[in-house]
């Protein structure tokens, strides 16, 4: 196995990703991660274990029973919940998958509340942070910054697990395991993901989410990928050309409602118009065509799903909200059961969960 | 029993408060409520089975092996608080009602850390938060929100109760539940509540403290109620007329001194000058007779106690604070001894710590 | 042994700080500290006993049996921590040792958030949180506030303990206990603390750690104390009068080389520019020589450490941040095990975590 300790920061951050990946497993975890940087790290054999874990966890969860025992598994440590960049609903899906599994958590919340006022580096905060807990979850502005502390603390005399709760346009990998969790659950009793078609829609230019789904779904057999987006937003040329060398059939189309009738699952994005360059940028384009209403509804094959990785402002209607297809609230849920999973396979539990009598 | 999910949204939102309570109360509980979100919903039953839960619990937490009991009881769910008003003290009071329980909580205290600068709907949030909670204690400054996300949850595929700590000008239940404790528990070994007389002092105009304390002492026999305010700050008129159609024995005064003289309660209250409609008109009204000091204090009878929800500026002299019959710092903790047997009650647990060996 | 109950406010705010020590004491405890105000408080003995007690949790911690027998010690309190004056690194630490502990906690950390705004006053606030929990760790610029509550609580019906967690300029007792608790350790196996030799450098004039941690090493025998700084910045006059008083060896230098050379410990501290009067004084001093690089690692000893009660800016250069003798990350984290050992001892558990089977 590829060591941290035996790269120098340098030589791995010029790394490739996937040559990334294997200095990041769990020393003897097979194949599972330990720092959880990108969504590169993941591949159909780790995806599935973790999705099988997700799944476990979850009905171990349903009795108090079950409930307590796994919140033993975990009790002995604490986690930090270093979020320089705010989001309540990442915050609060980490806090409650700690928490399922019995850890204790402290947290930043707000860059304003820390000591960075008095001029500490990150990389100081974060080496302050490693002193009183087993674990940090991160999420920063600030891109690369998660790997470099990984790389840090694996070459401290206090080398803890990473785990990037979303750096910058970047990388948040975390999301993108909820996403096939989403994916592999809806599909399970019906024959499995291989050979759906996956529809994008809405911001696909600058949403990470896209990036890292759009990724994650080569490693299953024969999905088919649509991107569905006003010119303007449309999927970069280099997730396009991932898919093209990988030879996945995918679609770049304006037509939401002739996409919506050929998939098996249609995931809306919202217009990111935080990242616009000039305020306003976004509201010049003219989004009307979409977004996910009672017609699209009406198309949509009774099998098939609604995903959106929320928060969402009116790319799905309302309407949609009781629908059983609507799957954005599920996948909310499903967030807090495959990051507990991640987080236990990351302190090397798979094995005893899976095996355990509840 | 009657159902939300029998019930349009709008069906409900205009039901009378008395013809909203049944459904909202807890499935084979027998009046005790499920979600909580108006003081209207107590009765003189289900309060004295909350006072008793509370004394209950008060009494087991004396005891380490007590205290790990209760600890127990929900140690397998989790609470989120979402106050988008801060409140520190009613925070605080209801997080250490749930650590009492044994549940774990995630909270948003601030409506600026939340995702809710991208754009999104509070009924978003609030169903997000419920992917990953089994309970919402919510504090919002949008009037009937608490209501609404009540039938929401109860008409989706995850139903969680909701517990009101607070909407606006509006309803505040556990407060009036823990003022009914503190006067139930003050007289407790003194004749009861019944008969007794009750002032309130201050701003009765706009605090939602009186109307619902005011409201669920009808519930008790023969309460007579003095309401000493400014001209410009007295008990509203809804107020007065609940009273008066119920045949409830009150006065409006503006002299303190001589409701203190006859009153087993002084309830005193802050000018709340937050609600002004122009900045400092609060400031023109004097209220310099409506202050509880040392001459007040000389007038109260032995048995009489002076209450306040708190904060308190210089509505209550701090002379008065070591005395024995400032019954205002416990009434604070009163508040979280009511709020956890409220919590317990709602997820059921009433007859088991009501019967458990502690 | 002397009552804060048996003695007025007034009386006990003019005594010297050596003459309030028995008043702080916890009842039985043989000199431990109750409530913890000021590192007067400590003497040899009691630090000798913390230290020993943080070893033990320390090695205790390490099997997850050991840490589970920890986490029950005080799984039936719950402290407040009360940060008015924001910090995210003494937040944590004391968080975290509380969770070791297995205290469940609540938490200002941030004076907006409070309902100070409704015109409550510090007192007040600091009762009602007196209400729900069972232990205060409080951190105000305000000084003589953790002192006048520890006054005041001990004086209510709810007596509870107040850790003071850094008042203003002045006081910030546990900083200066971990700091022992860190020279104790690295010297534990070499001899033991006693005839060492200890520098200061950098902002001696505003560091309360540095204040503090001279005066406590005044309690072994013949530790040699120099003050490195510019002379803007040297070591206030009352610091200097202490050790004149009590006899020991000083020096006041500003030549950080030679200090290095025979020092076993080189405390390093920070510009504490926040402190300054006009905007920008701080920067106006010239400080190149006082920060720690190349090469004055090459000049210290084999045996020496280098400490810093962080957050740094560019004191101690990183290039020193690998080097085995940087021991300011283990500072940090012995700050953790120092402070869960005094919160054990201020709930009498010393001895039954002394004496336990693990």
């Amino acid at each position: 196995m590829a060591k941290l300790t035996e790269i120098s920061w340098e030589a791995f951050e010029s790394l490739p990703l996937e040559e990334k990946k294997p200095y990041l497993e769990l020393p003897g975890g097979d194949g599972m991660p330990y720092h959880t940087l990108f969504a590169q790290q993941f591949d159909r054999a780790n995806l599935e274990r973790l999705c099988a874990l997700a799944n476990r966890i979850r009905f171990i969860n349903k009795s108090k029973e079950g409930a307590l025992y796994l919140k033993n598994v975990l009790s002995h440590k604490r986690a930090m919940l270093y979020f320089s960049q705010p989001s309540s609903r990442t915050f609060l899906s980490h806090l409650a998958a700690c928490q399922i599994l019995g850890m204790t958590t402290g947290s930043v919340r707000d860059a304003a509340t820390s000591s960075e006022f008095k001029g500490e580096s990150h990389e100081d905060s974060i080496r302050t942070f490693s002193s009183y807990f087993d674990m940090i979850i991160m999420r920063s502005p600030e891109r690369g910054l998660a790997e470099k502390m990984a790389w840090e603390l694996s070459n401290s005399e206090r080398p803890i697990p990473i785990l990037n709760a979303g750096s910058g346009k970047d990388q948040h990998p975390t999301q993108a395991l909820l996403d096939i969790y989403t994916l592999v659950r809806s599909f399970e009793n019906k024959g499995g993901l291989d050979g759906r078609t996956v529809t994008f829609c809405g911001d696909l230019m600058r949403g990470r989410t896209v990036r890292s789904l759009s990724y994650l779904l080569t490693n299953f057999k024969n999905v088919r990928q649509i991107f569905v987006a006003p010119q303007e937003l449309q999927v970069p040329a280099d997730v396009v050309m991932i898919l093209a060398k990988k030879g996945i059939d995918f679609e770049v189309s304006d037509n939401l409602k002739e996409a919506t009738r050929v998939s098996d699952a249609v995931y809306m994005t919202r217009i990111q118009d935080e990242w616009d360059s000039a305020k306003g940028d976004s509201s010049k384009i003219d989004t009307s065509n979409f977004k996910f209403g009672p017609e699209e509804l009406a198309l949509l094959g009774p099998d098939a799903i609604i995903m959106h990785p929320l928060p969402r402002r009116d790319e799905i209607s309302t309407c949609c909200d009781h629908d059983p297809r609507a799957m954005y609230w599920r996948q909310m849920r499903n967030g807090m059961w495959i990051r507990a999973a991640l987080i236990a396979a990351t302190f090397g539990f798979e094995s005893s969960i899976m095996n355990c009598g509840y």
